[in-house]
């Protein structure tokens, strides 16, 4: 048994705790919140058995292997930096920072450190994402010509969603790109196997001023009661477009939104090649479009006996059984605990999960993404 | 914490473990199989501290209060009567039994015993379902007017396709019906609240004769090497189709086939009523459609704000992250365990799991449908 | 040019006449209607030369060579039975006529008459339709093993919805059924090559009693102004579900209902075989799922590169080029008037439009399911 | 009756011909095309009187009202030019041209005439597309926020697929932009309202050489049989991807590709306001999906009696019968002999199909991404 601990208990936290319970050789022994009250408060709902408000105490709880850092992204570098200086496995929820500096040092930090580091890109952890993969790498799409697609949400549509991460010094300079372009980013590179090296974007906020509720404001609700307003100035992107080039040459474009009324998590991806085209929507995870031009074309679905060798397994159960994002969720997990388990990251280009290097490289993208936008014109992201 | 065990570590039992270790508060003490040394390697495997591989003394664990039988088919009555006997709360993987003897004995067993006691009818757990059964109960498609559907497999849609559930001895008198068929009945009844009251069947065995490997056989072997055969004569159904009617006079079909290329799991239905129509579709089970006359067709989607209030908490994620199979399964355990946690059955009418009640029901229908079918007539199913 | 007329210009009588225009060598030369005011009319509307009111007269037009009985239900025997008499090439809208023996006496004059005679089954007629056809006689779904389906619409949902269809003396005893069900019927027929023999059928009439509005009533008015109505009692039947097996011993089951919320014209099938299965839905008409064990399951579309040989030039436009039902309209009349041009019936089997000998069958088909629900036991069909 | 004839008597031409009879008030009297031998030959095929191989002699046919440029490309200006001299009403495929200047030349000699003047952008003619338009013109989807998609075809896949369009000075500098982009671009206009006044392009093209057949060769050829070739420099774009801008500020992204295997003719867009969202596939072009945030999605067919009342018309027939590319080539006809009947074009702004105007603006939007994929840099489109 491996015993981890946990820093941030709010949505995602209890999202990792019960995926790491799934695997069944993990001890979640400890949580860390922001008082001595609301941890212990959560570690008791989650039948955690030891509480801690300072992450320096926290970080010496005897046997204590690994920590997943599910912190707000604004604490994001200084908890990763904590975390690796203490010598322990780290897993960092997205962004793994703020800006490119900050990223570069604790992709740095991580490689020296010698511990075990992952982000929590989990869009690639699907069996049908694993298997668009696997089919580019061995040939059966052919020479890539394009890619293609886009990851458009909602729940930013009106003028009244206002939260954090509307706030530049909280979220970051960027929103839509750096929260949603990060994951289409990280996921269509793993498909493809190829790097993003340059961008050029056109960015866009709808609302210039939003209206922030004075009685304090949750992302989800609908109440329609009359609610006092503050007005906000918004300096972050609702939306995006974004062209761009690998660098075996082959081209694309990807858009952005969290505007877009109807969507709610709908990363999209379509690759063409010389000899076929894969399709993926994060929606319906379950299933593979797969274009041809001599034969119909085919819907795969997470059937183990129709993935190929190397993926079917990712698929844990008979065809027609759906898995989902926590199943997505779950398997990022397992793939890092295999090398925490191992004692130590996997030789490069044999990673099975997303690492601070990963995590550093989208930065960068994500940097490009913003300089272009400013500068209406195309940027290299320099490896 | 609850402290569990399991009977039977094939398949199945993994999985029950791992849906229960999502929950939290559930410490899986032991496990039981045939031999000490098949339950000692399952034990180490999965992270579980005990081995059993005598029921009754498995039964005697201190502290144990809840067991799962995941046995086969053939041993359910057995185990289930003995796990009543034990006093302990019972979740039975489906069928409850064989016969519908065995089942109304079980079910007044389960009854007197005053334990928590469960089937695993998982389908209906899914939030979809919930979502329509709500939206019949709350009146929003009218007057219920008709029921179909199906559920259609490929696995036995060859001849070489043999198992131990193409024997009646083993698996039942009924394959098909019994398998799937159980799983629609309970599904359509949970949605509509209606019970079947009469059927009509007609079923079909395309292979009346089976190869079975003597090299024994895996159920998703794909191999295409020379192989060695044996003739085995085949009596139970490979697919049926059976006419039914509710206790409200309403009508309806529905199809069972392990012999349909190309699904996998595919159980659907559509109920129709005087002011719109649900249809819902287990391999796309994020998805809930809701047909209407005078305005367009929804496709209505497992995002918590969306649903309705008594069911938004079944989806346990924002929009667009898809929940699945295994999800359901979690949302059956989880029910379950809020009865145990209780220590008694919720009251008549207000049960949020299927009970052995549900499962000698099912076993009523079934038993009907195969009379039926040798009889070439309606038969009733009495209460 | 062929010189063709027209009895009867309600809704179907123009979109006869402008299907036949596209063929490009019809001339429509005459319409008939009730009155010769009503005729003229129309006739100026739709740029027809001459215009009767006078079936005899009309009959006896210069020159007429086909003609197209597109009168309502209860007037095609006798109007089928005059066009034949007086030697014309005859194609009739559906049903052939409203009983059984008519369509024996119909069938038996139209093979005297030497004739071109034609039914207006138009489904089978689709470009997918013809291919899944030609993929079950070229053996590729491998040995028949079911059939089903269903044909669902919403039109008669609500109570106040009401037209003459309803009353058994002007549309016939069985409406439903009659009037999709015979669609239905004739489809899977002709995909499958197996006529059914044996049929088991429960209906239903959701409405006891329909409100008829005393204004007068249109199928399709949505108006909510205060009506006044009359209660009508219903004698057809509002849906059914019908259990059948083929010559073959294969077997299957289809549903009807004209009450189906959200359901337009909705015809669907799935062919199951021992190697492959294949489905369509007539509301997507372009795309015919192909359903395999040990590869992904396919979405073949109406590309004439992608489709077999013998059917490829069904498609007449570059894929993604979508045809409707109004191109599978005009060509089961380019298929009915290659007869005509050879002036008389393809031989026995080369048939390539349903024929009055099928309107006859399908007719057999449905007294059959109406003489089973109301005796509630299986009836077969003789040939 | 309107007298019509037909230039150019290819593919396309015969399709122009069968949609002008479906609408029976329209008489193709005459064909011309490059020799008389060919055009007679055409003429007796497609039952049309007269022929001819001169243009001049053509447009003196005696009442001839309109004509339709059916005419390879670069034949396009000329042609349009010469029919435009003769004062007849014309109706050309699309481009109108191949330059800018030609563009505004022939827009203002078609101003001038005072004839009816139309170009085949057939895909805002569908209903759903009409349906999309109107919901934007009434405030149903909002404040226009974005506007996305793709116009994706499979047939220039391969090295050896090679035909004139490839070639710069038959086909013009654009291929990809200029054949598929263009109706895009006037769709996407069309639907918001908009129009497009800046791109910022990056196109390529996948295959520098390609190998054309020395047998000569047809577009849709599969044969596998031992060919010989000619390698060909290729200097028109295979794929492209375009930022924009509209004239209200929103903005958007569209690709295009000839090199898309599996996508035959998937002309796709997304419009996104503050209220709602639309979706629509030409692929599927019965459908248009309409995004909420709110409630569940619709999917909104094409039935009359659920489409805006200014809309439903063009939904000919009840719900589920599911007009197709025919059908909007059908209905592009039916709005422009409206206006020949009238005599003359339509106010500004109540043209209801693309004119000569429209044709000169969209090439105007060509010819900037062709200079903004040059210069790497945003490009406007002076009005």
């Amino acid at each position: 048994m491996i015993d981890v601990g946990i820093i941030g208990t709010g949505f995602i936290g209890p999202a990792h705790i019960e995926a790491l319970r799934r695997l069944g050789n993990i001890n979640v022994v400890a949580v860390c919140d922001v008082s001595q009250e609301a941890a212990q408060a959560q570690a008791t709902q989650l039948n955690v058995t030891h509480a801690y408000s300072d992450v320096a105490e926290f970080l010496r709880h005897p046997g204590l292997q690994a920590v997943h850092n599910c912190t707000p992204n604004h604490l994001h570098a200084a908890i990763n930096r904590q975390i690796l200086l203490a010598g322990k496995h780290v897993f960092s929820e997205k962004p793994l920072c703020m800006t490119l500096d900050e990223a570069h040092e604790l992709e740095t930090l991580a490689r020296q450190s010698g511990v075990v580091h992952g982000v929590s890109f989990v869009y690639r952890q699907y069996a049908m994402v694993q298997q668009a993969a696997s089919m580019l790498r061995d040939g059966q799409i052919g020479r890539l010509f394009s890619a293609q697609g886009s990851y458009l949400q909602d729940w930013m549509l009106e003028e009244t969603d206002y939260n954090w991460r509307v706030e530049a010094d909280k979220g970051g300079p960027s929103r839509a790109v750096a929260d949603i372009g990060s994951h289409w980013c990280d996921t269509i590179q793993f498909v493809t196997g190829r790097k993003i090296v340059a961008v050029m974007a056109d960015l866009g906020t709808v609302w210039p001023t939003r209206k922030a509720s004075l009685a304090g404001h949750s992302t989800f609700s609908t109440a329609q009661e009359e609610q006092h307003y503050e007005d906000k100035k918004v300096t972050t992107e609702d939306l995006g477009f974004i062209l761009f080039r690998f660098d075996d040459g082959s081209k694309g474009c990807f858009s952005v939104s969290q505007v877009a009324a109807g969507r709610k998590n709908r990363l999209s991806l379509e690759v063409s090649g010389s000899s076929a085209a894969l399709a993926w929507d994060q929606e319906i995870p379950q299933q593979l479009w797969v274009g041809h031009r001599h034969q119909a074309n085919q819907i795969l679905t997470d059937d183990p006996s129709l993935l190929s060798p190397s993926v079917s397994s990712r698929a844990r159960f008979p065809g027609g059984h759906i898995e989902g994002w926590p199943d997505a969720f779950r398997a990022m997990m397992q793939q890092f605990y295999q090398a925490v388990e191992n004692g130590e990251m996997p030789p490069p280009g044999e990673e099975t999960f997303a690492t601070f290097h990963d995590g550093a490289q989208v930065m960068a993208i994500i940097d490009a993404i913003l300089r272009s936008h400013q500068q209406q014109r195309w940027v290299n992201i320099h490896a």
